[in-house]
């Protein structure tokens, strides 16, 4: 097993990553460190500058993750504030801006920063789908009750197996895991 | 008359703080400037680690002013993302956030940054009021058409008397405009 550092304070982002890490060799370690998120339209951007912030305080290879829902009828709000909103507005919140809106689509964004002391490199991973009429199910957390991907029914709140092999977080670390099991 | 930079990119700032100047005998002088606004609950933090990236980079005395709209009902949101918030959902998806919400109190708050070569140094102004229940008035900018000042009828975007003597930001900036006329 090959071992890397995943900044986060989300227990939830670790467990998931781990059931992909599996099957490439590779484990994720949470380690709380803050560090300050810069305000980027791109989760990619917000991703990069976490991880090369983290690498220069902690001088260990690392990675930090970085997601955002993008909803079409909105603008792509909330984007790469998706977490500050949802602790103000809730679902709830959410549901009442999407009210009487006809494009339902939305997509959310995954990005992996990794660093090291060679280089600072990003993986991204994208999942389509549209913005449930209610909330539906309690798997997941964040969107995932009011999130659909395309070709399913059910929320990623419904069905967690879904989740972990469609999501933008599922494809992200995939990539990374990929790269990093062969990276020496 | 003393003059001082004023890095935004929203001439309707700098023409609110030159009305307020004038009596101080405090000149405002735009200058576009793009600098990162961290991620932080408060405008006093994020004025003052711009007012410091600014001048490390352009070594002159200047000011950058923060605001944000802080709606109690939900949760102070949108706080210091507001203008990211309204060019995505605009003053209707704020009106639809608090549909059926009794309590529409809320708060501006303006935080002016100053930063030279001896010192950092933060002016804050608040105006407590309350959302209108539709959009009013077409003065201002900003949410200005949706708050109504405590012990006034009108919103910010039907009078722009009564904000030029009331608002958030004309506190901030006369504290700052007090301040620096002395200062040398």
């Amino acid at each position: 097993m090959k071992q890397i550092i995943f900044i986060t304070s989300n227990k939830h982002k670790v467990r998931e990553a781990n059931k992909i890490g599996k099957s490439f060799g590779v484990e994720f370690k949470q380690k709380f460190f803050s560090y300050p998120e810069i305000r980027a339209d791109s989760v990619n951007d917000v991703a990069k500058e976490g991880a090369k912030y983290c690498y220069e305080k902690l001088r260990k290879a690392l990675i930090v993750e970085d997601s955002g829902l993008f909803i079409n009828a909105l603008n792509k709000f909330p984007g790469t504030y998706s977490k500050f909103v949802l602790g103000k507005i809730g679902l709830d919140g959410i549901l009442r801006l999407m009210q009487n809106k006809k494009d339902r689509t939305a997509f959310f964004v995954s990005s992996v920063g990794f660093a090291d002391k060679n280089q600072i490199k990003t993986f991204n991973g994208v999942v389509k789908g549209k913005i449930a009429k209610k909330i539906r199910g309690s798997c997941g957390f964040g969107y995932d009750p009011v999130f659909i991907p395309n070709g399913f029914r059910k929320t990623y709140g419904e069905d967690d197996k879904i989740k972990n092999k469609t999501s933008h977080r599922f494809k992200s670390i995939t990539k990374f895991c990929k790269w990093y099991h062969k990276y020496s």
